[in-house]
Formats: structure tokens, C-alpha cells, sequence
């Protein structure tokens, strides 16, 4: 038997497969609204109610008997048939065909995100808090942009024309050297995968960002630390990577990097273009934090040092307007854009075009440059005052200061455990983020990421003050190997 | 020299740098528009143009100078420099690195959009032309989406509730088995990531949808093909299947597949799950076609018969409402879930909040019975046109009438090449994409896949004649190997 022996509706002008799925629905919800058993109004109440025909109506219900929602019971009525969700299947056989994740179970990937909790201090966040973003110029911007005649159509393959031009004005690429893609995330998701086959190595600046590090897991690849200090990566480091894994790709976040807030030296930047040049591998530089300086401007992206198509640049303005903002670019030159472009396809096709115009209006409307300020001088004083508050409340952590970014990078004091003050600051109602998630092997102490994206300048000292808390409530948390019960 | 010694700006109230970088971003526009060697307006004329100080302005000249966009003769002014894009830089280092494409080359990526072309008879199209679309509905939807307080801010990481229930209840889910999606494609993207590792075998039931092959062919897996006849997938090929290759995933489409239009049939159901449970393997549901009958109610998904979580099902509104609608779903029981939702976290985060608040108000409206309708009603008459013109110009080819969806499959007479044919149309202005990209191996003949989705009832016939001309010009391709020079 075949679906299709049904035929087709022969009764048009009394129902419509469009009337059938919406009555169909909305009796699904009165049937999930209701105890086991209940019954169900009469076909004639149901017409009423539903505004529809009793075709209609006795067609809808029909669907619900044959997916086992209803019972019809002849004479009595239509009933809430037993529930069969939550059913009692036994999903254990997944566990075989699924063997080890490359993408759970460490906690680092929930982290990702380091979703604002509506209780407590908000060290962990990496997206501005509502004070700081933008929305009333954003719902400005997007109600023209979700009017425009093209507005629900495909937009152009590599992005909509003058969100391109305004992102290649912003690195100094042609428009055809740009390809728009939802924010950083995918964007890095689509370049560490056209890149590399799984088993590849794939070096990273540690410490790191942790949802790049989450990325390369996930598609099979072996991250390789190479160390930074003060300036960034150190080259002579950079260097032996390279030989010592024939590696392709270099992950790099040369401006305000996550979590240190570090700035690529001037005088390494050829350094590490050179080291690449030689070894003919690509550099992944991750621009995310560009509108992120505390007053000065960022140094140009590495992308302008560069001419021979070894950098790829990401942008993504979900930092500095709003996380549900998805829109960023991959900038790229030479042969390797054709595979970018193909990958992102793959993946997701598009970005929505009611985004992309959005993004246009918010970037080159009188608005940008008051955000772009308003959030500068937010971050500046925000970050002046974790700094002060740390020196003040945990003399016994070090850090260096950033110098631009949301983000620090907290030495712990030597044989504390980062989970174990987390997991207690976390009780104390401060949100921070272990260490543990942006390293790559081992490291010679814990670390924390604090953030200041989430939290406003008056909560800072109070946080700080119930994190020290933590901190040394779980001091010799290693050697003891105390876990928080 | 690092870059934080150039200080922090003391000039507040004068500058601040999101005018300057606003401000330099309209001088880079202005260089771009004139030749090299140009003038540029002095400071004094920029300051009024642009509204802003003699700091700022200088501030941003000096920053285009370093990026070598300007430079200055003193006494003269200042000039555009010559153009570094595009630059000369020798970029062939790029192919060693590449190495062999795992998404470019075979040119069918780039078919997956289908993209409606502007000139000429639309058979290949993917997406619903702006006639069928709910545009003015969605944007109004969308107005009110981009204006709700929580707009701009991040969603619950599976998705918003409401959203997540209304999935589920066309599914027969519990909203916790319902994750968001990007649509169908991010959706499979995420899944046959998640669940296989780089090198497995995957299994489709051929033809099949040619994006879902560019997915498994970019992740590196491995597809296996079990052919289908006009009842699905065949049961006993598909047993073989499973047996001969261990694989752990079965990709289907029960519903109106693409390309075919066929629906798997009710007593192969049952077999499908037996072989599966049996080889303890999943089945991916692309459910991409549930509102797209052809007048009738389209069968409950497979998910529906499956108590032990090895159905996932695909949910997406982008074929019924509109390409930028980009919000679908991903259904899944048992500890798979945990699996999915970490691997679209790390590809993406989240679908914007705006999205999915303007695909609810779409599904929940009272537009949406009527949206259903109307598009069933047109597919309807669109494949009757479609199969009476290929029945009257097209004797020598065949296929199986659709039991619904947007797209036939034409077998074409022995001899004639799919590529050839394609070729031809589109100098003849037909769009239609050949068949090879639907299938994996060998087959014993060469077919075109039609799509009525993009073209209206009246231009069916003419088109249907051009691309029979173009047919018969290519008899006998295969066997002369004849290019279309």
C-alpha cells in the first residue's frame, strides 16, 4: 500500500490540507493540555471553536487517532489516548554506535557560550550585557531590513555586495577577497574543516580560545600549543612547531586575545609571517575583538602584512552590536577562497539577507561610532576596575593587564585547583570560566578567564571580593586533591 | 615596541576612537571612488563633510597612511596611494597546502542552491518564487521579532520553547527531543558530523538529495548507495547494505524525496526499522517536504513508529515559507541528543532569537492554514503541467509521477548525457541540473532532476519544449563523447 492510494482531495471549497494541519495541531495541543482519558470537546463544539467545517474538523481528528493521540470510543466520544512520550524505548544501543565524542563531555563546550546567569556576578560572559548592546537602533536597522522587497530571498552566494565592500574596507581587502558568514563561531567552524582532513595538526597560540579548541576536536584535529608571553606567540617556539608536526595552520588572534587580552608584538609580526611563509602554511587570524580596544585603536589586522594569501582573516560584529547579530566574515586570498566558499555552503548555505542588511545599516549609520565609543569606555573602566580589585583582594594571583578585549588571564596561586574555584565561586553566585578550557596539555599552574562583557563597573569589587573567597577557601585544592562535595 | 605603548587617548571630549575609526572608514570609501594619486579634500573641508574635529580627522589620515591607503607630501597634501589590491603576491604555494578538495570540483556544490536565475525558465530551483512566498506576513512577523526585549540577546542554547513545542508536536516529540536548527542543511551538517567519524560509511537510499552527499563527501565520510524504486528504499538491498559495510547511519527522505517525489511506502515502514534496530544504526529523517502534498496530508514521519531512538528527524520551514526563514529542527531521543547539541554548539552557537520568534508567530498565525494551501495548490498544478507537457514532448524519456514535493526525476533516453543536456538548456535559457549529483557510483542511465518550485504553470509548457530541443540535439552524447564546445 502506498500513501499516495489515499488519493487526492476531492472535497475543495469544504477543506484544505492547510486548514487540516492547523486543527490537527491545535488539537494536539488541547489533547497534551489535558489528563489521560479526558474528553475531548464535541466535532460540533470543535467547529465552532476552530472556526472550520466538520470535514474539517473529523479529518483532524482522524490524523490524531492514526498517530495515537486520540481513541475514539463509538457513541462516546474522542478521548486523550495514553501518553506515549516520554516512551520506555531503550536508547542504550546508541551508546555503542556513538563510542567516544569528539565534542562532549570535558564541560568545555556548555562554556562556550558563557551564557549571563540571571543570578549573581557575571565573570564568565562573553557577550556585552544589554546595557552596552545597541537593540533599539538594532529593531531600527531590522525593521527597514526584514520590509525590503529581496528581503526573504537567497542573498548572493559570498554575501549581499556592500556588507562585503564594508568588511574588505575594514582589512584591506577587495570585495572579492570577502565572504560573509554567521559571526566567528562558524565561520572558524567552515575554515578549520576546508583546511584540514581530520588527524591534521593544527597549532594554537596558548593560551587560547576555548570554542576554537572545541571546533578542531570536533572535526578529529590535533591541536599543538605553542606558547605566548606578553607580546603573543614566541616565535623561536612557533618555529619548532612547525618542524616538529609539518603543520598547515596556524589558529592566531593577534589583536585583544581570549583570555589574555594580549596584542601580537609589532616587531613579531613578520616573524610570524615569515615562519609561515616558509613552512606554506595558512594562519587563521581570529579579528573578533577589533572594536574592543579601551580607547586606543587596534593595530591593523595581520591580514595588511601579508601578500601572498597566507592569513585568512575572520570578522564578526556579534561582539560589538549582539550575539543574536550573526554576521561576520571570512577574508581570503588566492585559490583557497573557492574552498571556503564550498564549505560554507555545505554547511549552512547563507546567511538569512534580513541580517545581512541589518548589519549594513547598524556599520554605516550614524550609530556605529557612538557604540563603537560607548563600548570602548565601558571596557576600559570595567577592566580598570577588575584589575584594581584583583591587586586589592588576591595579591597572591598575577596576571598581565590587557590591552584591549573583555578578557584576563588569572594565575592562580600554585597547587589551586581552577574547577575547584570555580565550582565554589559559582556558589557564591560569581560565574568565572577554569582555565583548563583554553590550554591545550599541560600547564606549570591554574589558571581562570574573567570577564568583563557581562558584568557593569559598580558589581566588579563585590565579585571580586566573593571570588578571592573562593580562591583561597580552595587553596592546596591540588595536592589534596579536594573536590568540592 | 608593543602597541599599548602608544598610550591610551588623553583627548577626550576632542576624539575618541569610534570617530576615528568611523571617520577613517569614510576616507578608505573615499579613496576607493577616486585614481590613485587623487587629492583629498584638505582637513578643514573633511571636518565639515564629516562633521567632526581636526583630531579626529587627523587621526584618521594618519591611521590610512599606515595602512598605505594615503600618503602625504608635506606642503601638498594628501593623495591616494597606489593600489596594494590586488596584490601581486604568488599565491600557487596555496595548492600544495590544499591538496585535494573534499567539497570543490565536481561543480554540484555549487548546485545546491539552485539559485533562480533572472533570465530565462527556472527547472532547477530549490526554493519557492516570490509568488508563492508569505513576504508582506513574514515581515511583519519579523517587525515584531527584532522589537521583543530579549531580541538581540542570546537564546536558550536548544532553542526557544515555544518554538522547540511546536516542532515537537508536528513530529509527535517531546519538546526536550527538539533542538534548533539553522534549517535542513546546517541541521545534517551538524548531524552526520556528530554522529560519524571522518572515514565511516554512510548509506543512502539513490537518487538522493545532492546537498546531503556534499555534506558526507566534506566530512570525509564515506557514502554507500542502496537504490530505491517507486516505494522507497529497497528493504532487502538495504539489509546487504548494512551487512557489507558495518555503517552505523542510514540517510532518508520518506516523504516526498528529493529528487524522486516519491514516498517510502507504508509496509517498507516497518522493514526500514527492523533493519536498522538490527544493525544498531541510526536513520537521519530529512522531514524537509511535510507541508509541500499535493493536496493531501502528507504521512507521519518515520519518527512516529520508532520507540528506541534510531530515527533523527529534520524538520525545516525554509521550503514552505521562505529561503531567509533560515529556522528548522533537529528531533532526536536517547543520549544522541547530548551529542547533536554539543556539535551545533560548536558550528554555530545558536539560531537568532529574531528568527525564531518570526517563525513562530509564522507557524501560529492564522496565515499559516492559508500559506499551507496555497502553496500545495500551486505544486499541484505546477507538476501536472510539468508531467503534461514531459508526456508530450518528451515520449522517449520517463519517470514516476511525484506523490508530491517540488521536484520529478526524467530519466533520459540511453545515450544521452545528463551534462550535456543541462548544458545545452541553459543556452536554450532552461535551468535544470543534471542527475549525476543525486547519486553515488554508476547507474544505467542518465537523468535530469525538475523542480517546480521556482517556475509558474504558464511558462511550464514553453519551457518543457526548449529543453526537449535540447534533448534530442544530445542523443547519442554518451556514446560519442561529444562536449558541448
Amino acid at each position: 500500500m502506498k500513501y499516495s492510494s489515499t488519493g487526492r482531495t476531492g472535497t475543495a471549497g469544504r477543506t484544505d490540507t492547510g486548514s487540516v494541519e492547523k486543527v490537527a495541531d491545535e488539537l494536539r495541543a488541547l489533547a497534551d493540555a489535558r489528563a489521560v482519558g479526558a474528553r475531548l470537546p464535541s466535532t460540533r463544539e470543535l467547529q465552532q471553536r476552530l472556526g472550520v467545517g466538520p470535514v474539517t474538523v473529523q479529518r483532524a481528528l482522524a490524523r490524531l487517532v492514526t498517530e495515537g493521540a486520540l481513541v475514539t470510543r463509538p457513541g462516546a466520544g474522542t478521548f486523550v489516548a495514553a501518553r506515549r512520550t516520554p516512551r520506555v524505548g531503550d536508547t542504550d544501543w546508541q551508546q555503542v554506535a556513538l563510542g567516544a565524542s569528539p565534542v562532549a563531555g570535558s564541560g568545555g563546550v556548555e562554556l562556550v557560550l558563557g551564557r549571563a546567569s540571571v543570578h549573581g556576578f557575571e565573570l564568565g560572559a562573553g557577550y556585552l550585557d544589554a546595557s552596552l548592546r545597541a537593540d533599539s537602533r538594532l529593531a531600527a536597522a531590522a525593521t527597514r531590513a526584514v520590509r525590503r522587497p529581496d528581503a526573504w530571498a537567497a542573498p548572493p552566494a559570498m554575501g549581499v555586495a556592500e556588507l562585503r565592500s564594508w568588511f574588505g574596507r575594514q582589512v584591506g581587502a577587495d570585495p572579492s577577497e570577502v565572504l560573509i558568514t554567521p559571526a566567528a563561531q562558524g565561520a572558524l567552524s567552515a575554515a578549520f574543516r576546508a583546511l584540514l582532513p581530520a588527524g591534521s595538526p593544527l597549532l594554537f597560540a596558548v593560551p587560547t580560545y576555548h570554542g576554537a579548541l572545541a571546533v578542531a576536536r570536533s572535526a578529529g584535529l590535533v591541536p599543538v600549543p605553542v606558547p605566548t608571553d606578553a607580546d603573543g606567540v614566541r616565535p623561536e617556539l612557533l618555529e619548532r612547531a612547525f618542524a616538529a608536526t609539518s603543520a598547515r595552520l596556524l589558529f592566531l588572534q593577534p589583536t585583544y586575545a581570549n583570555p589574555t587580552g594580549a596584542v601580537l608584538a609589532h616587531d613579531r609580526r613578520r616573524a610570524v609571517l615569515d615562519i609561515c611563509e616558509k613552512a606554506g602554511a595558512f594562519i587563521v587570524e581570529d579579528d573578533f575583538s577589533r572594536w574592543l580596544g579601551h580607547g586606543q585603536l587596534a593595530p591593523p589586522p595581520l591580514w595588511r602584512d601579508d601578500d601572498a594569501g597566507h592569513v585568512i582573516t575572520i570578522c564578526s560584529l556579534t561582539k560589538i552590536l549582539a550575539p543574536s547579530l550573526r554576521v561576520g566574515a571570512l577574508v581570503a586570498r588566492g585559490p583557497v577562497m573557492n574552498r571556503l566558499a564550498a564549505m560554507r555552503q555545505v554547511d549552512d548555505f547563507f546567511v538569512p539577507t534580513p541580517l545581512q542588511h541589518t548589519a549594513i545599516e547598524m556599520v554605516t549609520g550614524p550609530g556605529w561610532a557612538a557604540q563603537v565609543r560607548a563600548v570602548s569606555t565601558a571596557l576600559r573602566v570595567r577592566m580598570a576596575a577588575l584589575t584594581a580589585a584583583l591587586a586589592a583582594e588576591l595579591p597572591d594571583c598575577s596576571f598581565e593587564n590587557p590591552h584591549g578585549g573583555i578578557s584576563l588571564w588569572l594565575r592562580l596561586p600554585r597547587g589551586t585547583d581552577d574547577q575547584v574555584v570555580a565550582t565554589r565561586a559559582a556558589r557564591l553566585g560569581v560565574s568565572v570560566i577554569p582555565g583548563r578550557y583554553f590550554v591545550v596539555g599541560e600547564q606549570d599552574s591554574s589558571h581562570l578567564r574573567l570577564c568583563v562583557a557581562g558584568i557593569g563597573e559598580q558589581d566588579i569589587p563585590t565579585a571580586v571580593a566573593l571570588l578571592a573567597e573562593a580562591v583561597h577557601a580552595s587553596a592546596g585544592s591540588i595536592e589534596t586533591g579536594a573536590l568540592v562535595g
